[in-house]
């Protein structure tokens, strides 16, 4: 777009226009009070705020500025392998060899330390096995539930998912987080109320 | 939308499901290789991972979660306020008021310490005072001239904006960073050179 003198900015900059598109990746839910599909960047946005006021609930203390980090960047391999929902059994097959091509042409756009640093977040909040990735994986889940609710079962209805499903998935909210698996509980029990799940 | 025992929680909660809204708060500037507008939510992404890559080209050392922290708040006040261009001068005038309002009403769902905490955090972004306050607004100015210049003049040319007072607005950024400052020179040095600044 412009030439830049300095190799290492101008990696950066090519990195930073490049995700741009994850604008441009749609998620299966809905955003609140609207029919338009969520993206994978505001979507990450949300977390990130979700972590900024929620971390004080966290099971064990975690480093704020780390699960942040988690947040901002654990989508943007969707950038190339798209958003894969979470209930397509079938394309969760090839979920992991596509998204670990993504990672090795996006990040890869990066100089060598920012590169090993954003791919390191990444597979982290993938692994969920530090408390920041178990946290950062709880709020992930978490927000889609209540997306899902106030869309009248959004694509829980559309996909016909079963409560045993959303269970299972709602359930490592706990790992992060007892009080707001608490809440997601508290979430599913009114959706099955409202004959939103079956 | 459900009912959570613990008071704290649930005025988090109140809280985060309010900000959805900043999905659906449109800029002026549109997305790289698209015609849609920009919303305030994916732009506060988009800055937080511009703060997380560029952090080491800030004039002073900055702290970084506190960087982060300005930029995924600097925008929710639009909330109520909605976006104002920054080359509308009549409504400029009008918009420290606005603001003022939104942010009593939009931090105040809050349990008092954190609307305390985030009132700081925008009221802090505003006066660009801060070494991290200075470089924030400088990936703010920034990126908005990548998308102008990508889109064949976007907002410059749709609203008669005049080169002084891009310029104007630009020299801001060599605040927070010098280096970035040439970036923003050479964009509106090609800007110009293809006509799309007058």
């Amino acid at each position: 777009m412009i030439s830049i003198d300095n190799e290492r900015l101008a990696r950066q900059i090519q990195f930073l226009l490049e995700i741009d598109g994850l604008k441009q990746v749609l998620r299966r839910s809905v955003i609140l009070g609207s029919s338009r599909r969520e993206n994978s960047a505001e979507h990450s946005w949300h977390l990130a705020m979700m972590a900024l006021i929620l971390h004080e609930h966290a099971n064990q203390p975690v480093d704020l500025l780390h699960t942040i980090k988690l947040l901002l960047v654990h989508d943007i391999v969707e950038l190339d392998a798209g958003d894969t929902f979470a209930y397509d059994f079938d394309n969760a097959k090839t979920k992991e060899e596509r998204e670990q091509r993504a990672a090795d042409r996006i990040f890869g756009l990066l100089p060598p330390d920012q590169l090993a640093q954003l791919r390191g977040l990444w597979d982290e909040f993938e692994a969920r096995e530090s408390a920041e990735s178990r946290f950062a994986n709880a709020l992930d889940r978490l927000m889609p539930m209540f997306h899902n609710l106030a869309d009248g079962g959004g694509t829980w209805q559309a996909s016909g998912v079963r409560l045993e499903f959303v269970e299972r998935r709602a359930a490592a909210i706990g790992e992060g987080s007892d009080i707001l698996a608490v809440v997601a509980q508290e979430i599913l029990r009114k959706a099955v109320a409202e004959g939103l799940l079956a």
